[in-house]
């Protein structure tokens, strides 16, 4: 059977879908009995030369593909919120599928997407929206569905992960690395968005929410980005036989949701750890399955277009919708919570005085923070002396406060804080 | 909507069947809107204690699963051909769904399952039959639709995976290690099925023929098992960088396909080297996606529970059915092929003679076989000394040929070979 599509943006990905639907539609067709057919492209300069994207195709007028009744699916490459949305909902509301890789579109407008797929009976897919190629989407909607899912933790930003892989494995700067990232194009001219945690956290508020059956809002999630970490941090972490990875971590413990994004010390036997360059993994703990990992490219215009594909062809072949549950209900009584467990690694600078690790012990115990390794690396000088602390798992909150309570302290300078996961 | 199901066996898979749809049947119900009602359980002995299954679903009558109309699906985890073939084929021929964990069977009788699935117009699912809770197969066959796949490398046994990693982390030998697993239950009475790698070539014979779109027979695959593998090979490969595990692998190389299951030699960095104990992994190589990784429980009650569920729901929601390309046809003329390119690592004990390694040098290069790597570890003791080969990557033919050659000289006694994978 025949199934007319249509393709929002012709960019990158976009592209990618073209040209992937070119190359292998005849082994899709043969595999599956459906054939793929771009009926129009939606672009804003139709005389922009775009390799692989056939120019007939190509219409910078929307309400063209809403007028063909015969295009039964629209993917949406173009990114930004606007008008991604006022295009998804007119999609929606016209029964059509949508399938989107945006992100930011999702995670700010879940429950508006979700809902009017539902009342319009058609259906909304987004696997290439978080983690490119892998299908962690599919995993926590389909395969797992009989798990209740205790924790998601996933490297799902390309750009930090080159960084500190960069960092930790040619001894480099933030600065240096970085400058290298832009260089080769992993990075954006304004990095921003990768850098703070913005991207991951959009991507954890999508995941989480799938994970949890409950809607995970962006402006819940505790975002931390990797601009402090040192290359001293990357070289001591690894000395003490962790590596640093800027991991979004969403759990559920004692029916309470936690939801983070933050630079993470992980044990260098961690499969999270071998994940290095701009490869993505989600590493997942679920009830019956027991914990798995998903791994690959997580952004690039094929890896991507690989994911929109695959989603395109399962929304063509699902005569079925499902997976409403924050429309339908069925959301379980979970919270989010502000306060979590982790333990703490702490790099600083001392005075080299006998009564400077009691004065900070006694301000950690006061709090309830016990300590599990306090190392005084090298040697001191200038009357100051390096020292590292890792504390046992504690209550993020207690910690904060006896933060603020050593950072008063003049004999102790604080330089950088990083949660540990075991 | 409510959909009554049937299992076939209520072994441990059956079981942890039972008990998560009877844990989660509320959350599947609230997200999908499907309700899976368990209406009857085949077993052979009525009497049998079985926790968690309940007693009064039980029967002993196949035709009573097969004369009930309302039965839309059953669930097969009984294991072994016969009578599982009979019972699959009588089900598929009825209408009804089949979902399998039974990799023997579907390994065996592939195009039979798929062919009657087909010509009555229902679904054959088989997820849990290859590395347990890992969503592999619907990365294959759904994620990964658009993309030409090039290999699969597949940690695919436990039970010998947990064993190398034993010898590799403990320092042990094969038969203490097989000991231990024997002991732990993670190896059968009677290893030979797994430790021979005749396991993982059921499953390889399933993934490459989904990866390639073409049967892929078992008896094609070439096997070799991890019997021979001693304590001093993995120890000299770890000090070259190297990881030994028994890979499972397909590749699709110049339209040939090659198949084989045999330990191998994986640098230490790559993402297989990491997967330990009973884990089990699949590398993927995707035209479009690139490089991929599944990870997690490969078998256990629950992990295959868990992909058995995911099935048995997709299955219930799935109108339109796919994916029959040996079938309908679209099978590439690819050939699978006996000969493949890898490299080598020979460990092998030579006199201590200067014109040794001239006559071994001179039989490879005459088979033109190149060598990368020669060392001679250790002192020469009783007037014979270790020699480790590696060479650059050849022909599997050739080297065999040079291989021949070599055992026929007095000065040089081959220990073991092992395919090194970069």
């Amino acid at each position: 059977m025949k199934k007319r599509i249509a393709l929002l943006g012709a960019g990158t990905v976009g592209a990618g879908v073209c040209r992937l639907l070119a190359e292998n539609g005849d082994m899709i067709l043969d595999n599956n009995g459906v054939e793929i057919e771009i009926a129009a492209i939606l672009v804003r300069d139709l005389n922009k030369e775009r390799p692989g994207v056939p120019k007939e195709l190509l219409t910078d007028d929307f309400e063209k593909i809403m007028a063909d009744d015969s295009i039964v699916l629209v993917a949406e490459a173009m990114g930004g919120v606007h008008p991604a949305l006022e295009y998804a909902l007119r999609v929606l509301k016209a029964g059509k599928c949508f399938v989107t890789a945006n992100k930011e579109l999702l995670s700010q407008h879940f429950e508006e997407l979700e809902r009017t797929a539902f009342e319009h009976g058609t259906g909304l897919y987004f696997e290439p929206s978080v983690a490119g190629a892998v299908p962690v989407i599919k995993a926590l909607t389909d395969s797992l569905a009989a798990n209740r899912i205790y924790s998601v933790m996933g490297i799902i930003n390309g750009t930090t992960n080159y960084i500190l892989s960069k960092m930790s494995e040619e001894n480099m700067g933030y600065a240096e690395a970085l400058a290298e990232a832009t260089e080769l194009g992993y990075a954006e001219p304004d990095p921003t968005n990768d850098v703070e945690g913005y991207d991951a956290r959009f991507k954890l508020s999508i995941l989480s929410s799938l994970a949890f059956d409950r809607r995970v809002y962006v402006k819940d999630i505790f975002c931390e980005g990797i601009t402090a970490i040192t290359a001293d941090d990357m070289r001591v972490a690894k000395d003490m036989g962790y590596g640093i990875k800027l991991l979004a971590i969403g759990k559920m413990e004692d029916d309470k949701i936690q939801v983070r994004v933050h630079p993470t010390m992980l044990p260098l036997s961690h499969p999270l750890c071998s994940v290095n360059g701009s490869f993505n993994a989600v590493f997942v703990n679920a009830s019956a399955a027991g914990e798995m990992m998903f791994y690959g490219r997580g952004a690039g215009d094929m890896p991507t277009a690989s994911a929109m594909a695959g989603d395109i062809l399962h929304a063509l072949m699902q005569e079925t919708r499902r997976r409403y549950p924050f429309v339908l209900g069925g959301v379980p009584a979970a919270q989010i919570t502000d306060d979590w467990n982790s333990a703490f690694f702490l790099s600083s600078v001392a005075q080299d005085e006998p009564l400077v690790l009691a004065r900070v012990a006694n301000i950690f115990g006061k709090h309830g923070v016990s300590l599990k390794t306090v190392l005084q690396p090298g040697e001191a000088s200038d009357g100051c002396t390096r020292v590292i602390l890792i504390t046992h798992i504690t209550s993020e909150l207690k910690f904060r406060k006896a933060l603020e309570e050593l950072k008063e302290l003049d004999c102790i300078e604080v330089r950088n804080i990083i949660r540990v996961e075991e």
